[in-house]
């Protein structure tokens, strides 16, 4: 879609240099041929090495741009990308290349297989299952019944996908309008799944709204349990049922979060850290230690804490 | 059924005029060829002006009945109400008129339709879901894979309801017998979806037990929600990842639910109040603040109150 | 298995008695021809009594085993657990006798129903649902539609299990590698709802590890409900939305968890307990009062401790 397209639609003046857009992506991954948006202060200094072709900007940060970079000033740079977004979402159904799936696969009746999609060796696909467009799933694999994995996703190897769940779904993302209105952020990144990784029934992994939500080698996930849109998950973590990762957050390798416990957006938790069951993080934390409560803090503290709150109100 | 018929069904002595019942009402909406109960003395005033034709109720309120509602005398109204309830069930599978399937929707295999079912222009229902009897789906609605949507349902124009989420199940309502058993309500009521609504995966709303559970224009709901029979939800709320609403909760307009937050039922919650993640609503409140912890304070004031926790026990 | 084979295969070297091992058991239910293990201290009083063939053990406690019972040393008796576990693992598909559908079910279109299931008089399974191999569904109960029952699960008479619900996953238990990567622990126990039993849409019970998951008559269970690996519900029980039972917890009968209440592993709840909404137990209790909070407190001490706190700190 060419530029001047774009912003016509979306009744946003521009007169800089016009080319064909090809998708939105972050200030730091943006290429030439697509477009970005600066929509909080600190991200300027990304926004002084950006490749974008174009970026949708506040007027004010207009001289920071890097030379050649096209500003499309909006009073509300994130709101107007959400806008964007919608002209750039991928198809739901697709007609790309013909599906190709190993004669060792097992599938059983009323499995959906989408366009484009790769079934390794030996998976086996229960009945009900629906396979999303271009999605690959790895050797040995098992995908239970009802699953829903969403188009792009990339499973590993010997992965276990338990009943119902549901891989890729929408991230929860959304920019507001000065009426209070929602507008959604259409969402083209993918929800990858290293090999080893196994997920219980009825959880989700939202996808990416760009690039990836990762699941790194040997995780194992329980039942209930909520992945937001572009966490990454690090190796061999555990996460107890009904816990749930707010989009961006990043977890270490060996860390691990507790029955109905959670983690805020945009946090590190480093590894081989443990979150209590009902800990809530919203901090990042280093890693290595165990946490509890909500305020989240370490846990022998908090149990200490406890035990002095019982003791004075008590005596 | 005869009243009659149906008080000898549950074994109640009844004498009073005779009339072909038709369903079971609240004392505020049930009119003359309906019958309805007195459960909670708060109801006295609604019970006055009630224009049911019967009510189950305890001997000591038959005085207060208005001329011409015939009471049907119950040690446990609530109860005897209960019982009566599986006597005027919905049928599960119906053999109703033909469904009305729009040219330019687009239906994927294995998708259930029942019958009486109105899919209205540009609907996309993914592969394996399932349409109950008499649902509509509004224009441009998107139905992912393996959503199933209970008998009855209205869902509004471009809505989208992500892959597994449950739509119309039954309320979680029991009368409770003096041995402790649990007789199920049967909820004919539905559930009610305006535009522009999405909703996250594996995300439950249940139908009403009368009249209608109702998410109002432009909400949006996150993964794992849970939303109990006869909530009424306002328009443009946001309510993130594994947060539940209990039955016949109030959310007026652009009310927030963080994640993990939850109302305890019967509750409203003013326009433009933000309930903090893990936030536990106990009461009503008013609305335009923000609010955390369990029990519920004034976000600042919660704050405030953790740091003073936290300062005194460690001096 | 011969014996001899299983511990070539693990690696772990063994001369004595041989012998053809059908199981993996607890020592307690153990019989001659399967093999158990001793992972805690705290089961030696189990050990001395043990029926099983062989038993995986720390060399240091092999001379506590009873005699004609083999030991199979191992520096981690629960980890070589795990490992064998997967030889003993039941099929996923099978090929046994044919299944046997009373001429009264109804059962809808693209219903997977696996082998040697067996469907009671008056049983409706609504579309997309699947029936795992050698289910049973007891006379009269419902299957709503996208509903999983896994392999083995007994589902008694009258029972209600709402879309989407997965009944039989497997549970969330592995062993730890020294490296921290986590072996699965095959589940071959099974889930057993006995009658009445409801619940609601969109949660799950997780399957035994060995022996059953059992839920007893008349309990009624919400939305979004996690079950844990080997849980026992008591009769007329009541589990609010989004609560979450862990593995090898055990309800007397009539208890009530509240909406997002939780309890950890291993515990008893007795009969007639209620815990709040949001009440996390850590402790076994005995029963017949409310409970809140988390930690946990009789519900009125909980009330009483909010207040205090709440003036103290306000003062």
């Amino acid at each position: 879609m060419k530029l001047s397209v774009l912003t016509k639609a979306l009744e946003i003046p521009y007169s800089g240099e016009d080319f064909e857009v090809i998708a939105i992506n972050t200030l730091q991954d943006a290429s030439a041929d697509e477009i970005s948006f600066l929509d909080n202060k600190k991200y300027i200094d990304t926004l002084k090495e950006t490749k974008a072709g174009a970026v949708f900007i506040k007027e004010e940060f207009v001289p920071l741009l890097p030379a050649g970079v096209e500003p499309i000033v909006s009073k509300n740079p994130y709101l107007s990308m959400a806008y964007a977004s919608k002209y750039f979402a991928f198809d739901l159904i697709r007609k790309t290349s013909a599906s190709k799936i190993s004669k060792s696969a097992i599938i059983q009746e009323n499995v959906h297989i989408g366009n484009g999609v790769n079934i390794e060796d030996n998976v086996t696909i229960l009945a009900n299952a629906f396979i999303g467009e271009e999605v690959t799933i790895g050797e040995g694999s098992i995908i239970y019944p009802n699953v829903t994995i969403y188009n792009d996703a990339k499973i590993g190897k010997n992965c276990t996908i338990h009943a119902n769940t549901v891989i890729g779904s929408d991230g929860f993302g959304y920019a507001h309008t000065a009426e209070g209105a929602h507008v959604k952020i259409y969402h083209n990144g993918k929800v990858v799944l290293e090999d080893n990784v196994e997920i219980g029934a009825n959880s989700c992994v939202d996808r990416a709204v760009f690039a990836q939500t990762l699941i790194k080698e040997g995780t194992k996930i329980d039942n209930l349990v909520q992945i937001g849109h572009n966490v990454e998950i690090g190796s061999r973590c555990i996460l107890v049922s009904q816990s749930g990762l707010s989009g961006s957050t990043k977890l270490g390798r060996n860390v691990v979060m507790g029955g109905q416990s959670a983690a805020a957006g945009h946090l590190e938790i480093g590894d081989f850290t443990t979150i209590a069951a009902r800990g809530g993080v919203t901090k990042s934390i280093k890693g290595g230690e165990v946490y509890s409560g909500f305020p989240l803090l370490k846990h022998k503290d908090w149990l200490k804490l406890q035990a002095k709150i019982s003791k004075f109100f008590n005596k």
